[in-house]
């Protein structure tokens, strides 16, 4: 099931995607999911970046072809930081390019979103504390990311965490093709099967460190083939049978 | 005034010292400090930590003392990073040794709690923003911030950062002694006029890169004399003018 989280008459609200329809949910998802009978057209509501999000936690390098492009080592430990949540924006949403800036880049993810409040989970009870899986677009000030020792400022700028555009409760994050487009061409082109760290076990080393709540998003780093973005760019990441997240810098 | 966020008959409340006793605001201090006329004693309350944060910002780098004690220059700039939300615990709170960790830091540090939402603030405009400040101490996993090249595993554990015990709406945050005492023996021992970057600096510079909102807390860094705590020990941060945040590593 897409579940779409959107703001409808200036109302913040849940539903599940029916073809061009949103059936609304009545209670946010974490809870239960609960349709109503009547429709809503999909055409006209605002995307928003389907989570609830206390926090942002992403990792640094998770895929093989990504490693060996940067010529590093395959890490033995996942790599984590964190971003503000004011960098979340959702569907369609403007990445702002922010002044001063000399080098801004897209980063295609695969993000899980959580449903419960967890801590010290073991791999193989993964499946009970997500949600489901959405794209995510990890865009970095690379010009500022090599300047200072940590990334914090780099990834944290407000806008900098797209999302979308659907939360996919039913796929399996083991074996999906996930690409980014730059003004259509096509610049990402991998598959999860490249995954250094596997979702599970991502999740169980997070859980390790923090405690997670509903809603909470933990995203499992970028492929090959990352690249710089300028104003007026449309930027899409796209991931099998989860959809299309697009973003326009400005 | 020192304002204190408290639970009490399990019910979450903000209220005003005044000696032994608390007055209880009407309601959360970022909407104005109303105050009821009846007391509470302080005596038995549990502290929380005086903030509402979304998110918590902490700075690497800002005293010139502790700048010479790691033989490392004075910044340009600061360098930021964050902890997420689930690390804060309240004054006398527990701070938990993780299963794994070898070296466990404190880290005394003046923090400010922001009073209203901002971006792109100007540092003449910075009083109006700050609702007041606090102790806050960034329990560092030594050993974890030498392994991983970010430093957010090693800074993100839950009870990771204490703050507390009190909000001090009224004090000049230029000219303040900073102490930590380890068991009772003397630490840090510095003085906020060792500040790289002033507070009015840094609000400007991080509320540049992301929107802050009411109870969000930044921190400005720790001086000279960090060291490690072991399992019973008792760490306080003390700051004239504000208050002593104790707690004990279980």
């Amino acid at each position: 099931m897409k579940l779409i989280h959107f703001l409808y008459n200036r109302k913040e609200c849940w539903g599940a995607l029916e073809g061009s329809f949103i059936r609304p949910l009545k209670d946010e998802p974490f809870k239960g999911i609960k349709l109503f009978s009547r429709k809503i057209p999909l055409n006209g509501v605002k995307f928003l970046p389907p989570a609830k999000a206390t926090k942002i936690i992403l990792i640094g390098l998770n895929y093989k072809d990504h490693a060996r492009e940067l010529n590093m080592n395959i890490p033995g430990e996942p790599l984590i930081f964190l971003k503000p949540t004011t960098a979340l924006i959702g569907h369609k949403g403007a990445i702002i390019y922010p002044a001063g800036v000399t080098q801004l880049d897209y980063e295609g993810e695969l993000a899980m979103v959580l449903k419960k409040q967890c801590k010290n989970i073991k791999p193989r009870d993964f499946s009970k504390y997500i949600l489901g899986y959405t794209c995510l677009n990890d865009v970095t000030a690379r010009d500022l990311q090599r300047k200072d020792i940590q990334w914090t400022r780099a990834k944290s700028f407000d806008s900098f965490c797209p999302v979308g555009p659907y939360l996919e409760t039913q796929v399996n994050p083991q074996n999906l093709n996930i690409r980014s487009y730059l003004n259509g061409q096509l610049r990402q082109n991998s598959q999860t099967s490249q995954f250094i760290f596997k979702p599970e076990h991502l999740l169980s080393f997070v859980s390790r460190i923090m405690t997670l709540y509903p809603g909470d998003i933990i995203s499992t780093g970028t492929p090959f083939g990352v690249g710089s973005m300028k104003k007026g760019d449309k930027i899409e990441i796209e991931i099998e049978g989860i959809g299309r997240l697009i973003n326009y810098v400005k």
